[in-house]
């Protein structure tokens, strides 16, 4: 056996002689992020071989002064002897400190407090499907010796009105022992099917009714976020998030879904999902507001279908296979056992319902949330996630699309890329003389990387200031020592040099970069545009624009105008309205009318399948330009760039 | 660590210097019968010390001679060093070859017809609550891409009229490969509710529409008996029956209660009768039937109060203390897989319902299966088991009780008393000049001891030769060698000599013994009078006599009439009618609308509580005799003893 040790965590696994590298890494839970899933492909994996000798391949990502440095791809590197790996600080840093709305500040109050006007303001209750009653039962005699059930049952019909209850095995066997420690005065957890019918999930002695927990999660392919809740009122009690620890495994849907079919593959990523991610969260907001994870009885979930797949072990792969078909898009009510969520064991978990394959449960939650579903005016909401999904409607009608934007908004596939935490810059400002850059760093830490806000504003600056033209492409002309170009003739900008900045390399931008983003962004704005076409409308019909999702409150609108993501509109037509997946599982799990209406509203969703809609190739075509190859669309965007070309 | 190792088994276990023997042999999975669970107060357990020394106490259940032979009571023994122990042969025949209904014979075959005939007779269909469809489901397409559960639920609605359909997580997980191996036609194993809901529980690929098959379950105190079925027909696939193998843990429901109590006493219990009982029953039923477990779908089992809860591992304590109540009397559906039994994992378990603590499911599926419900004559049910339960009524009313009988009709707190196996001796007669006894033997076997239909054979036989008077007390003036008196005065009769069987020890029934069953049978002729009486009826009013449970058929109406077992009606009204409670087990499995004609009639029985009854106690003491202190109410017994009087 070989001794791999990986540094900065100082952890030890053994290995066999031949293992490879990151699966060595995944087996002992040290995190590597490796997007493409171990091909080769991103280079995200580059990992640092400080001691002893490996089996190793030589990659376009790894530069050569970097392969003399020791700097390997860990996804092909064999391990031959004892070895000690240093893995990037990044790489840690991408399971924590993750954005999330803190919902300490204004702005995030404000979104928070939208969602829930979307129930508030609709004529609809704030009552959870799940109920808290306190009953003072009859004591038995031997006049009156009818069984446990039997008497809690008659209590319920004589006092609460329900005539058919029901419960499980584990509830039943703890029944005789409540009842009497408490002297027959017990609270039930309960949820009620109409008026009659109602279920009893847990029991506890004396009077509880006034802890009544509930947990609204959103599971994301890059994070994962929760909500603690108190269900009389609607208060958070607790809020935390982290990483999706399936990252591992490929970072985004495609890779997961292929990882699945591996030996062990699902079972892996299920395990990550819950047991390396969200319990870790529970436990903490348990932990933060001081409660016992057996008082949290109501769990509402949404994420991707995919996403929904793997959380409860479900076989995704026909996902990826013509006719791209779900296993299931209204997954039953499953209890939290058995998932092994820390919980309540007889706890409930809702999954809100998915619209399609590549249109999941975090975009139902999204309307719910957004309020298009209710709303006078023509609304398009866009989710930039690790993919990208739009719906379009107003209160009569609603369809929707995914464009596959693949990660790059948040960091993927971009060689300096990486996820909104600490270290990101998240706004860039060149100067058009200079071409000196001004960046904004979350958290004013020193830079790691930069993410998908800061792209966006770094290309959108480049093109105004004739660092690239509307292709992409590097003007090879230019006077300065940001712009350089490899034995290769790629050409790239460095935004942060690592001797300004005392950190290990450039944070560069490379001409393959730009590529990628320009597909993706080209991927919204023609899934926008082509979803309103299939309506025979044109973008002006665009009253409001909901932007949701983990971009973050640093997305700027102008930039994202200028590059082409976002049609050319009036700048307050748009309107960032944040988790917006995580809102709506609140509003689920808040109120049963509003999970009433937002199934009704789920199955009246119209899905136009992109991939197969026959204008939607050429759209995307056309849209892979800076900000689109029909510059008409863009008139305030090409005023500015004929305003710049005028100033040059 | 000390060496055990007990004969014949040849198992060797490890113990601790102190260790009680019989938790040593109950932790090695060595029989030893306890029915008193360990108070030495039975003196059942007693076994030979073949090798080695062990600190144990005298007891009046062991004879001098014994002691120097090395017989111990294993329940007061504690090992203090290697030993060898012989454990009886009898022992571990209780849990083989118990004589239950094998239907091979004619008679069998009557009882199982006429049990059929309950549901066939009352316009009542045997359709089972489980059911079988083959579907072709339309195979997915780009255009018609809904997820498989969709598609499944769209097919149900548009083909079979179910608009709401259910299944669980372990289904839904299995559903994508089965469809696409099967190229979308399966058959599914679900459960309607009404017209319109249905929950499916199996699917399996192609069309396995003709085989659906289901498991009826009688849970006796002393033994476990099951039928596999055919549920298109209901044709018995396969049959068999086990000893209860909780009985190493006491011999009736109150010793059973008591160790439920004890650490982890619950979980031993629960663990012996579906690990060690019915799950080796069920793998022989499956494998003579030739069926993969995975085909069975659906369960029916019935027992006492008690059985049931610790079938389901529901603290059964409080059925022990006043005011003797259950945890449940309708037990909610449950999953197999929660119980580990050996079926389908989400094959349900409908369990029959209790009336009270004492009167349990198995009564309620003996109610069904006699057809009492459906009766124009007034017929009294009683099921001599391990307890004895009175039932009496028509189709307009029914009253049932429970009397505290003990195992003494299965040879329970009997000195030589066993179950009805090969061994026992089942008939008696005497002849009244010699004393010598005719026996007959089950399976023309050595005698091994004396059961229930024996005994009563044997009381009768002595009291009609003058051996006993009507107290049990044996006369002291009679010239035989197989009468004789210990040092204490207690006299015995010998019914089998160990020299002209070549058997360990001479089979015998003594003073106490007689006394013990004067008790039991008192118990039931007082039960079924002061039932009779509650009504403001006598016992003249009885058309009908139902006689079910392990008894057998070798019971003898005359004998049993003799002693006062039952009232002295006419011979020509009493019929034998097997094992009813797994016969109900079975017309519940067969038809949905048996089993709710029975959840209607259970609901309507009125249970008498004898304990509290105010004539109760007299009526036992005076039933206490032979036949009773009322010889009156027995005339053609007084008519058969005067005669004998007058004979000698």
């Amino acid at each position: 056996m070989i001794n791999v040790k990986f540094l900065p965590a100082a952890i030890e696994i053994k290995a066999e002689k031949g293992e490879n590298l990151l699966e060595v890494a995944r087996r002992g839970n040290v995190f590597i992020d490796a997007p493409c899933n171990g091909t080769a492909a991103c280079g995200k994996c580059k990992v640092k071989v400080i001691e002893g000798n490996v089996d190793t391949n030589g990659s376009h990502h790894i530069k050569e002064v970097e392969m003399k440095e020791g700097y390997v791809l860990a996804c092909d590197t064999k391990v031959i002897e004892d070895i000690i790996i240093e893995t990037s600080a990044n790489q840690s840093d991408y399971l924590v400190g993750m954005k999330i709305e803190d919902l300490s500040g204004p702005k995030d109050q404000a979104i928070f407090e939208r969602a829930r006007a979307q129930v508030l303001n609709n004529g609809m209750r704030f009552c959870s499907y799940i109920k808290k009653d306190y009953i003072e039962i009859d004591i038995p005699t031997l006049n009156d010796n009818i069984s446990d059930w039997d008497r809690i049952k008659r209590h319920l019909r004589n006092n609460l009105g329900y005539s058919k209850v029901f419960c499980r095995l584990p509830m039943l066997r703890r029944i005789p022992s409540i009842l009497r420690e408490s002297g027959f005065k017990v609270t039930i957890t309960h949820i009620p099917r109409g008026d009659s019918r109602t279920t009893i999930v847990n029991m506890e002695i004396g009077d509880t009714t006034n802890r009544l927990y509930g947990v609204a999660l959103d599971i994301g392919t890059t994070s994962v976020a929760a909500f603690l809740v108190d269900l009389y009122g609607g208060k958070l009690l607790a809020k935390a998030s982290a990483g999706n620890a399936q990252m591992k495994y490929g970072g985004d849907v495609i890779h997961r879904i292929m990882y699945s079919t591996k030996k062990n593959g699902l079972e892996k990523l299920t395990y990550a999902v819950i047991h390396e991610t969200i319990n870790p969260l529970l436990r903490k907001m348990y932990s933060d507001a001081g409660i016992d994870k057996n008082e949290v009885t109501a769990f509402v979930a949404a994420g991707n279908t995919t996403m929904c797949h793997l959380l409860l072990g479900v076989y995704p792969d026909n996902l990826r296979l013509e006719p791209y078909i779900p296993a299931f898009s209204r997954a039953p009510f499953i209890k939290a056992s058995e998932l092994e969520l820390e919980a309540n064991p007889e706890t409930f978990l809702y999954i809100l319902p998915s619209i399609a394959s590549y249109v999941g449960g975090d975009i139902t939650a999204g309307v719910l949330a957004s309020g298009i579903w209710t709303s006078e005016e023509n609304v398009i909401f866009i989710d930039l996630g690790t993919n990208g999904e739009i719906v379009f409607g107003n209160k009569d009608y609603l369809v929707t699309c995914a464009c596959s934007a693949g990660p790059a908004f948040e960091g993927g596939e971009i060689s300096s890329g990486m996820r909104a935490a600490g270290g990101a810059i998240e706004r860039v400002e060149i100067d058009k003389n200079s071409f000196q850059p001004k960046i904004k760093i979350i958290n004013n830490e020193e830079p790691k990387g930069i993410c998908g806000s800061g792209i966006i504003d770094l290309i959108a600056e480049m093109l105004k200031a004739g660092i690239i033209d509307r292709k992409g492409k590097i003007n090879r002309n230019l006077p300065s020592n940001r712009i350089r170009f490899d034995e290769y003739n790629i050409g790239e900008y460095v935004l942060a040099f690592k001797d300004d900045w005392d950190i290990h390399e450039d944070i560069t931008i490379t001409e393959i970069d730009i590529d990628n983003f320009i597909k993706a962004k080209g991927a919204v704005y023609s899934g926008v545009s082509t979803l309103i076409n299939s309506l025979g409308m044109d973008l002006s019909i665009i009253d409001k624009v909901y932007i949701a999702g983990g971009i973050g409150n640093s997305l700027s609108i102008d930039r994202a105008i200028e590059i082409g993501l976002f049609p050319d509109i009036e700048k307050e037509k748009f309107m960032y309205i944040g988790n917006s997946s995580l809102m709506g599982c609140y509003l689920t799990l808040m109120s049963e009318d509003a999970r009433r209406k937002m199934e009704e509203v789920a199955g009246q969703m119209t899905y136009i399948e992109l991939s197969t809609y026959p204008s939607y190739m050429d759209e995307f075509i056309s849209a892979c330009f800076l900000p689109h190859t029909d510059i008409e669309r863009f008139p305030t965007v090409e005023k500015k760039l004929q305003h710049q070309d005028g100033s040059n």
